[in-house]
C-alpha cells in the first residue's frame, strides 16, 4: 500500500476542493476508529458526512482508492493512509509569532501538539514578554528569529500579529527559510509562490455568518 | 441605490463561492477607503486582490453592480453597500459558549465589537468561572442560557466548547431560539436546515497546511 501514496500523488493535480475536504475525511474516520468501527461503505460514510457517495468515491480515488467493492473502506487503514498523505507521519516544528490574546490561545492548544505539531518557540515585539513562558514555551525577541529557525529546522510559522505588521513579518519569516505560514492576521500576505500560506480570516468568517443570517431575516 | 439591495438579493441564488468572497472584497475596499482612495477600476482591484477583473465584475454584478464604465468603482459607496449586504448596518448581539482558552481569546477580540458584534454574555459549565468577568462581560451558568437569550434577543452564538459537548450544546442553543452558530468545535453540528452554521475548524486548516507542505517537500 505504501507505494501507492509516494511522490506521484503530489505530481498529479488534485483539485483544491478535494484537498480541502481531506482533513474532514480524516476527522470522520478518526471518530469512527475511536468508536471501534472497522469498515464503512461509501453509502454509510455519505450519510454521516452529508456528501454524496459518488463524491466520496471520486475524492478518495485521487489518492489511490483504498476501497473494495462489496467490502467498503477499511476505517483504520484509510485513516492511516490519509494521515500519511496529510504529512502526519512525522513531527512538525512550529514557531508562533505574536503572543497577544489569540497567540496565547493557540500556544495553549495542546490538541495540536498531541498530533505532532510542536510549537518550539514564541516571538513577540513587546520587550515585557521576553523570557516569559507560555505552557513552558519561551517567548523570544524578534531579532532572534533567524538564528532560532536555523537551529530548530522549523517548517511552519503561526502568524498571530496585527494586520499592520503581518506583511512585513511574513517577509522576514520567508527570508529566514520558513516554508509554511498559518496566517491569522486579517490581511492577505504577499509571499513568493513556493511558500504555502493557509489563512484563517476569523472576521471574514464572521461576516459570512452575518450575511447568511441577514438573508434568513428577510425570508 | 438602496432599492437595489433590498430583499431580492437573497431570493436570487448567489453561488456559495461568491458569498465567501464578499468579506474579502469588503476588507480590501475598507483598506482602500482608509488609504483615501476614492475610486478603483476592476483591473486595479484585480491586481490587488489577485483575482481576474472579469471575476470581480461577475461577483459584484450579483449584488446589482455598483460599477460604472470608464469610471470604475466608487470605493466608499461600494464599501457601504457591501457593508449593508453583509448585515453590518445593525448591531449583532452575541453570546459565547465556552470560556476556555479559545473562548477567552475570542471574548477579548475588541475588533469584532468595534464592527458591531457585541458579546453580551458568556456561558460555561465550570462552576468556578460563574460570576467572573472577561473584559467586563459576565460568565453565566449554562442553565441561564434560555432566559438570557429570551431577554437579550441574541442572534449569534459563538461555540467554543470541546468536541464532545458541541453537538448537545448546539441543540440546546437552537432550542433556545439561536439562529446563527459560529462553530469553533472540532466537529460538524447536526442542526435544522434553517439554522446558519459557519465553521472555523482550526485543525482542518492546519492539516491543509501540512498537506501542502508535504507536497512541496517531495518536489
Amino acid at each position: 500500500m505504501d507505494e501507492m501514496i509516494t511522490g506521484q500523488i503530489h505530481e498529479k493535480s488534485i483539485p483544491r476542493a478535494v484537498i480541502e475536504r481531506l482533513p474532514r475525511y480524516f476527522r470522520y474516520l478518526g471518530d469512527l476508529k475511536d468508536e471501534g468501527v472497522e469498515r464503512i461503505s461509501s453509502q454509510d460514510l455519505s450519510r454521516l458526512m452529508k456528501v454524496t457517495a459518488s463524491q466520496i468515491r471520486q475524492d478518495l480515488n485521487h489518492f489511490g482508492g483504498f476501497g473494495q467493492q462489496g467490502y467498503g473502506y477499511n476505517v483504520k487503514l484509510l485513516h492511516e493512509e490519509i494521515s500519511k498523505i496529510l504529512g502526519l507521519n512525522r513531527e512538525h516544528k512550529l514557531i508562533l509569532v505574536g503572543a497577544g490574546n489569540l497567540g496565547q490561545a493557540l500556544a495553549n492548544y495542546v490538541t495540536f501538539e498531541k498530533r505532532g505539531f510542536i510549537i518550539k518557540g514564541i516571538f513577540d515585539i513587546d520587550p515585557e514578554k521576553y523570557g516569559r513562558l507560555i505552557r513552558g514555551i519561551p517567548i523570544y525577541r524578534m531579532e532572534e528569529l533567524g538564528r532560532f529557525i536555523e537551529e530548530n529546522e522549523t517548517d511552519i510559522a503561526v502568524l498571530a500579529v496585527p494586520k499592520s505588521e503581518a506583511v512585513a513579518v511574513a517577509e522576514e519569516l520567508v527570508g529566514c527559510g520558513i516554508k509554511g505560514i498559518w496566517n491569522f492576521a486579517h490581511t492577505d500576505l504577499n509571499v513568493p509562490e513556493d511558500i504555502v500560506v493557509v489563512n484563517v480570516h476569523l472576521y471574514d468568517s464572521l461576516l459570512e455568518l452575518s450575511y447568511k443570517l441577514e438573508g434568513k431575516g428577510q425570508e
